[in-house]
Formats: structure tokens, C-alpha cells, sequence
């Protein structure tokens, strides 16, 4: 007999994630209850993996699990917010108990890292498709925005930008072949990104603005300057390239992945410049930030090479732009 | 050139809805910040919509977007919490124009109508679907929930329960045909449900538990009753059908409609049969409420005919389980 709507959500998401004292009412009712601090304001997102679009088809369960999460999560670091609960929406062809042991194995890891509880949600047949809602706190007028970013600010970037796409194409091609230590490594970057919290919580009070490095990291750097009303100039020399991006791409290939590969996760960042120094000494996330530019009067993103503005033709993912 | 999801979210999303004060910062940036009413607790929910799953291939849009929002409002209604503020996850095959302009139409009006901020959400390309995920406000601990029905209590439902499952039917065999007024209205009550939160927010303090009827009578009074750890028993004579599903189904099949259709969004609530009376005479989102049934000790939900308990072999929509 197969798996009931009603089974499935006690087996695998009755609870799926971290227990929480301020979950008054979680799973299985109309909706949760929950209990929010006085003296915080409420950051919310929502982001939305589509099988193929997101992840190549036939990725890994745990992955899709846990990427469905940390791209939210990743959102909440983003704006400086701490975790507290999120919903899924899940859309399946099948209740295939293979792949919900993987998926609710690969989020529930990550919710309980972070004390995440996963309080509601639905769970629908359809072609695979999954949306997450996270709902974080942050003290209050203390959000990290977009807009903030001042002329001559510096531009940082956490980790290094670029392994993620490095990794995916890897995953597409030879999925079967685990190739290299630098192979593995890059795409365990893909499969299982790690949401920036730490450095989110870090950067409160610290940076003048942040957006989460999703759709590349010159396109992104393109939304920051627009919000802000700034022109921002990418150093392409100062990107930091991994070790296992450079093995795999080649030094070249590596800036255009850190550039205008997606999916990175990353926290990209501006600071006045007289913190740069002791930015570049801070380790959260088991990464540091680098400088790699600079906030200028104007508008838009560039990438400059030894003192010239190059032309990088690709300026972000973009879901029905191309 | 086609529109690409920047644009798509400035032009149909960044104003769909209320505005608010407590929106600190709403759609454009990774996530939205809400302030939060000290006294108030939090109330989440979160539902998706499959495109030929939950509405007809080539529904109308305004009607997925009416629904898409109507569907979680309703979730609301049933913990007795008042909306504030919504998040939408919409995948699309393509960015259509006119499908956009009347899913944001029926979106927009329906949450204009109840002060709901569309606060932020994600656009992506792939089979079309859709995942809404709301806020609202309940004062604290009055959050009406399934558990809280007492043996003796009377069971209620408001509004006229089946009229939405012969809607879909009649748009699913005779889309072109507009039929008779009685069709129209029918038609009318799937494509356009109302969530009762004029009711939700009237039955707390009143109603001992509260569900919404999204996946028939039978099948949520039998959810009801599960987390109540009570028996339910539904009297088909005193089910109330209207007028329209009468004259469309005949008296047999709207009786079966009411207890097994899905998709009503009506409140199933559990009061003490003393307030029967008083409640009968409540008019709230423009219908009443009546009393259909008692709690009885014991589990499930049962439906009796003039004195003896009669078979429904069909017990609610279970996206799995068939």
C-alpha cells in the first residue's frame, strides 16, 4: 500500500529538524504557533529548487535535502538574521522512501547545526519541486540590507567564489567518475554549500551592506550597486581562488567561475575601507573574507585587471532572461 | 526581449498586495523584515499549488492567484489568526505576460482585501507551481487548534460545504460552456473560494477546535477528531447544501459532494452544544454556520442517517495514498 500524504509527513517531517521552546504548535495542524522575542524584528525568505533547473536530475537525495535549506539559510546570513523555524513545500512525483530518507536526512542536518525547527509545511504530488521558508531574528533596526554601501567602501567577499559552478559541471559530467581530491572537493562545495551564518552574524554593525552570492558574483555585485546607488569595481586578481578551483579550471577559468558562476553562497560585502585589514583577519564559517574592491560614484559592476576595466560578457544567472 | 526575473518581480510583485508599517523592508532585498506586535504570537502556514493537480490545466490565472493566497488564508482562519503578511514561491514555464498579469490580479485583490504585504518570495523557471506561504497574528495562547474538542461538544461548518468539488467538476468537463446560473455559482466557489477569517477570528474563545475543509468533510473531521482523541459523528440529513449544488447534483450526489469533495476551505469547528443556538444566528464572510454533528467518545469520524451510521466509502484527498 503506498505512503498517505498524512504517513509521510509523520515519518519523515513530524520532526525534522531542532527543538525549540518557542515552537508553540509545530507540525500537524493548520498552521504553527510561535513565540517571537520582544525585542527582535522577524526576517523572512523563501527560495524555491526546481529539479533541473537547480540540481541536475538525479542528484543525490541528501543533497537536495540540505541545499533546500541552506540557500534559505544563506538568505537569513545575508540580511546578519540568526535561524529559528522554517516550512517546506514539497512537490513529488512519488513518495519514493528512498529519496525522502535522503532529503529529510540532508535537511535535517543542517536545521539541527543551525537549531532550525521545521514547523509546518505541505507536501504535494507534481513534478519535483521544493520550496523553503526560513524565519530568523534580528535585533531590532540591526538588519544588514542591500543598500548601505558608501562611496569608498571596500568590497569583500567570503570563501572563494567560483568552486560551487566548478563543482555542478563536474556533478553534470561525469557523476559517476569521483575524480580528483580537488574534483570531490568542488563539488562537495556544489552539493553541500555551507550558509554563511557565522559571518552574517558577524558583519552586524560591521558591514554598511550584503546580499548572498547566488547568481553569480559579478551579477550580484550589480544588485548591491544598484540598491545602494553606487558603482562597484571588482579587482579581478584579488578574487580568491581556491587551490581545488585552480587544479580543476586553471587560474583563467577560475576568476570567470568565481565571476559569473552561480550557486556559491557566498556573502559578498562592503566595509569601510580602514576595516579592511582587520576584516581580512577574521574566521568564521571555517573561511575568511577577502578585499577584492571597491565602491565608487556611479553605478553598475565592473571588473578591472591591472588598472583596466575588462568585459565580462555573462553578468549572472537569470532564470528567463536567456 | 524576454522579461527576466528582475524585471518580473518589479513589475508584478514589488506592489502586490497591502502596504503595511510593520514591512521594515518588503520584496527586493534576500529577505524581508517584519516587526512583530509585542502581545501577538506568530501563526505560519504554508501550502503549494500543482498546476493539474489542485486546478485544471489552463485554469484561469486569476483564479490560481486568488486561490494560491485563499488557500493559506484559510489556514489561518482555522487557528483563528489574522493575515499580515504573505511570501510566494512561483515557478513558470515561461515568463507569460498574460498569465502574469492575471495571477498577480487575483493575488493582489485578495490580499488587498484582507491588509496582507506581499513581502518577498522567489521566481523561477520549471513546471508550474506555486507555494504561498503566510503570516499572521494571534493574541497570545488563543490559537484555535484540531486538538480541544470535547465529548458532548456540537460540530458546526460554516458556509456550504461540496459547492467547490461540483465547481471543479463542471470547469473541468464544460470549460466553454457557461451553464446555468446555478453552474456559475458553483464554478464561481471553486475558482474563487473565500477564506473565512471574519470566522476564524469570531471563534476564538468560542470554538473548542477548529479545521479547514480542504480535503473533504469526512476525511478532516476524521483529522479533527485524531488530534481531539474523539469520535465525530456527521449527520448527513443536517448538512448544509445549497441551493445551486442542489439543483446541479440533485439532492444524493451534493450530500456526497459536501462530505468528500475537497478544496471548500470552509471552517469545521467543535463548539459546547449549548452555544448551538447562538452560533447558528452568527453571520460572518457573508454565510452562517451550522451544526452538523456531535463528539462522542471513542476515534474517527462517522456519518449517520437517520439513526444509523451509513457508509462513505470515499474518506477525504490524499495526494499519496491513491
Amino acid at each position: 500500500m503506498p505512503l498517505s500524504e498524512f504517513d509521510l509527513i509523520d515519518r519523515y517531517f513530524r520532526d525534522c529538524g531542532a527543538r525549540r521552546d518557542d515552537v508553540l504548535l509545530g507540525v500537524g495542524d493548520d498552521g504553527a504557533v510561535l513565540g517571537v522575542p520582544n525585542d527582535r524584528q522577524l526576517v523572512a525568505a523563501l527560495d524555491t529548487l526546481v529539479d533541473g533547473v537547480h540540481f541536475p536530475r538525479g542528484c543525490a537525495p541528501t543533497s537536495v535535502g540540505h541545499r533546500a535549506l541552506a540557500v534559505n539559510l544563506s538568505d537569513l546570513a545575508a540580511m546578519g538574521a540568526t535561524p529559528a523555524w522554517a516550512l517546506l513545500g514539497l512537490t513529488l512525483p512519488a513518495a519514493d522512501e528512498h529519496w525522502l530518507d535522503g532529503f529529510a536526512q540532508g535537511f535535517r542536518a543542517l536545521a539541527c547545526r543551525h537549531e532550525v525547527a521545521l514547523v509546518g509545511g505541505d507536501t504535494t504530488s507534481g513534478p519535483l519541486c521544493i520550496t523553503v521558508q526560513v524565519l530568523g531574528f534580528v535585533s531590532r533596526d540591526r538588519a544588514i540590507r542591500r543598500r548601505g554601501a558608501r562611496v569608498g567602501d571596500a568590497v569583500f567577499v567570503t570563501g572563494s567564489p567560483g568552486d560551487s559552478t566548478l563543482g555542478l559541471a563536474l556533478e553534470m559530467q561525469r557523476r559517476a567518475d569521483p575524480g580528483s581530491a580537488a574534483a570531490r572537493e568542488l563539488r562537495g562545495r556544489f552539493l553541500f554549500p555551507t550558509p554563511r551564518l557565522e559571518w552574517g552574524a558577524r558583519l552586524v554593525g560591521l558591514a554598511t551592506a550584503c546580499i548572498d552570492v547566488s547568481d553569480g558574483l559579478l551579477g550580484d555585485a550589480g544588485k548591491l550597486a544598484k540598491a545602494s546607488g553606487v558603482r562597484i569595481e571588482l579587482d579581478r586578481e584579488s578574487l580568491p581562488i581556491s587551490a581545488a578551483a585552480r587544479e580543476v579550471a586553471g587560474e583563467y577559468d577560475a576568476r570567470y567561475a568565481a565571476l559569473t558562476g552561480g550557486e556559491d553562497f557566498e556573502l559578498l560585502f562592503t566595509a569601510p575601507a580602514a576595516l579592511a585589514a582587520e576584516i581580512e583577519t577574521v574566521l568564521c564559517d571555517g573561511v575568511r573574507a577577502h578585499c577584492i574592491g571597491r565602491v565608487l560614484a556611479g553605478e553598475g559592476a565592473i571588473v578591472s585587471s591591472a588598472g583596466s576595466v575588462i568585459d565580462v560578457s555573462h553578468s549572472g544567472f537569470d532564470h528567463f532572461g536567456r
